[in-house]
């Protein structure tokens, strides 16, 4: 077998078979040179993959490395997984919320890196928190507390890892049996029984329209019932940032507010909403949706979610006073207020604009292992539907000096439309899968 | 400008502009990864390009490197190019004829690869003829002979170079607007004023049909023309070999027969509409093809051409003894005779397959800088519409030892196929640009 006639065979448009996807992802550790992997990633981005190719796919990348045997913990594990928006704690909150009511979450989580924010760096703006944990002691969280989220230490889906590089650098990221085959094999090796995607969709995600955040979910829930997992989806709205806090001890804070019944109520819908179905994944499948819901909101308003998180944190050897008094978060050097330029509507915020403006206060990285800032970011004060008065604030901004202050206003200022007519706004759950 | 961009944009379908294309070009040379320019090659190959981003391309790889200034020269210089073919010695024929009719041929040819031929080699199995001229020898045996041919010395088209190498392994060489491209800067670099182009059609070429053929013939002269070039094509069949020796002194000697008016009539038809029409693009305008043709059957039938190769011989320091008795030529250590396995017509030859055939058998090499025999090869003794008896034999095979011999014979079995029905033959000459 040649690597010249399977790139030859997609570029004609071909469907590859199981072998030479083999070839391919075995060659991308070592044997493919990188100028042969992309000219091929090039024509699967254009000519496409059929399903049982992109099923093929995902399935020899997750097996490509390390894959995670859960079976020592005890219940039923389900993963989450967002496919990236600014603004998203979601892990934060519906997290604790599912594993309040009996769901055992052992998820591995990613760091910020550009627009983007991860869920590791949030975890470890709270003082002490460890997110390098050894399999046994991983294991052992998750059987106690029920949840524990690590960073992605074990060798997981190297071919992934490869190919992910080279499609950032070469255009071809923008290819739904691409994105799906990615996601889904870390999703695979990562080793839980039930996962959960919540695909976001609008000007501030990969998925531009909804026709093609459905394409994609409906792909993923394909490629994971075909591996013998209960997938779902949800497609969810990322035209503007979710909930007020971007930036790391800010969002752990707005977390705190959600589970403690006071946060807004954007990520507290959804965040319900994604541990239901968390939820509705681990239990037998005669138990409804509905049922799900009734015990998510019960656990969130008890407080068993809050003291959930609190538990993960203990566990995980957090400083939890800053949970249960979170002005206890070390805070930013500089703080600085965005101010409305015009009277009117707040018609739009761009989420991806708030996202950089963010990272340029310090709140993210440009490339991998760069240090962050965890007390950096925005706090949103008025969001689409608002009226705004001229000179009323608009958003608190925070950094370590007035440098970065400057430049993530500057950025933040492109990021608002204001308007004097009120917009209607989307609704923030589109569709399941 | 970022590479990233330009891809994206030839991913989607767009039109790349002037600056783009500059980028890209010097990109080749250095600044831009390989896998960069794999991926756009793929998106170039399976998106196409417009008639002014392949003439931008062409122009930008022409000037990546040294231009050959031809201004010594005193008369109309005109170069020729075959798309590439088996048994293809007509710059050995047609540039002699042009020569002794007036034209100047100040022509760099190329070695044999896979296979195809090399003018270069079939040259050097002149006893002493030398390829690697400096530019004052070149230009002074052009001067005084009116042709001289030399191998690739000077740094043509480099980024050409550098993005074949990455097409040829990357299923990306089969694109109209990239072989258009890679054939076109090198010819524009070379210096001469008029361009002939011999594009191939038919199973031994990379064109396969009529219409590709006419695509990628319009395509090259439109860039000729634009880049001040007179530029012309004619479209030949390549489908069975041309001529009937295949290997590099037996088509020396195939090429002193023709010059002699006693070569086989499908080489002898094709070389010398070959140098009517660069005689055609040497003069002025209102001098039409007849009268052309006219001077150069009148320099075939006069032995004048054959003259114009001996004396450029000598000039380049081979033994034109040889040439006056071909039986001089260094003779193969073993021969062979493949012989009819069946009664009937051949009905088809296949070029690639006697190609590597011939490669097999010493004449040709896989890789550049390996050695070649120039004795080994094959001589075609019976083509296609002719009959033949069982056990009649079909052609001679030459090589150095016998284990190439029964390789060569292997392959070459495989090329012929015989009938009962009598095949209609195409024509050689199909159509000019």
């Amino acid at each position: 077998m040649r690597m010249y006639d399977i790139i030859a065979k997609k570029r004609d448009g071909g469907e590859l078979t199981y072998d030479e996807l083999e070839f391919f992802v075995k060659g991308t550790l070592g044997a493919v040179p990188d100028y042969q992997l992309t000219a091929l990633l090039m024509a699967i981005c254009i000519r496409g993959m059929t399903e049982r190719e992109t099923s093929d796919l995902t399935l020899l990348m997750a097996n490509s490395g390390d894959v995670m045997d859960l079976s020592k913990i005890e219940g039923a594990t389900v993963d989450k997984h967002s496919t990236g928006g600014v603004g998203d704690k979601t892990t934060l909150i519906a997290g604790p919320i599912a594993a309040a009511c009996g769901v055992k979450v052992a998820k591995m989580s990613g760091r910020a890196l550009g627009h983007t924010g991860g869920t590791i760096d949030k975890l470890e703006s709270i003082p002490g928190f460890r997110t390098s944990l050894d399999n046994s002691e991983f294991f052992d969280i998750v059987n106690r507390v029920g949840i524990c989220v690590v960073g992605q230490t074990a060798n997981l889906a190297p071919a992934d890892k490869k190919l992910y590089s080279l499609r950032d650098v070469t255009a071809t990221v923008e290819s739904i049996p691409l994105i799906a085959s990615s996601v889904m094999s870390k999703k695979l090796a990562a080793g839980s029984s039930g996962i959960l995607l919540d695909v976001k969709v609008g000007s501030g995600a990969f998925m531009k329209t909804r026709e093609a955040a459905v394409a994609l979910a409906e792909q993923m829930v394909a490629i994971g019932k075909t591996a013998g997992r209960r997938t779902a989806a949800l497609i969810t709205n990322m035209d503007i940032p979710l909930g007020r806090a971007i930036g790391n001890s800010l969002e752990v804070i707005e977390a705190v507010e959600t589970l403690s019944g006071k946060g807004p109520k954007d990520i507290t819908d959804l965040c319900l909403e994604l541990a239901a179905n968390m939820l509705y994944l681990s239990l037998p499948e005669h138990i409804t949706l509905t049922e799900c819901r009734r015990r998510t909101s019960e656990a969130l308003d008890s407080g068993a979610a809050l003291k959930k998180l609190e538990e993960m944190a203990a566990a995980q050897g957090g400083d939890i006073s800053c949970l249960k008094d979170t002005s206890k978060f070390p805070a930013a050097a500089e703080t600085g207020e965005y101010t409305a330029a015009s009277e009117g509507y707040i018609t739009s915020i761009d989420a991806e604009g708030c996202g950089i403006a963010a990272s340029l206060l310090g709140a993210g990285r440009e490339k991998a292992g760069e240090p962050i800032d965890h007390a950096a970011g925005i706090v949103l004060l008025k969001k689409p539907g608002e009226y705004v008065k001229r000179g009323e604030p608009l958003a608190m901004l925070y950094a370590s000096d007035q440098i970065k202050l400057v430049q993530g206003l500057a950025r933040l200022d492109k990021c608002y439309n204001i308007s004097a007519i009120k917009p209607s706004l989307p609704e923030l759950i589109i569709a399941s899968v």
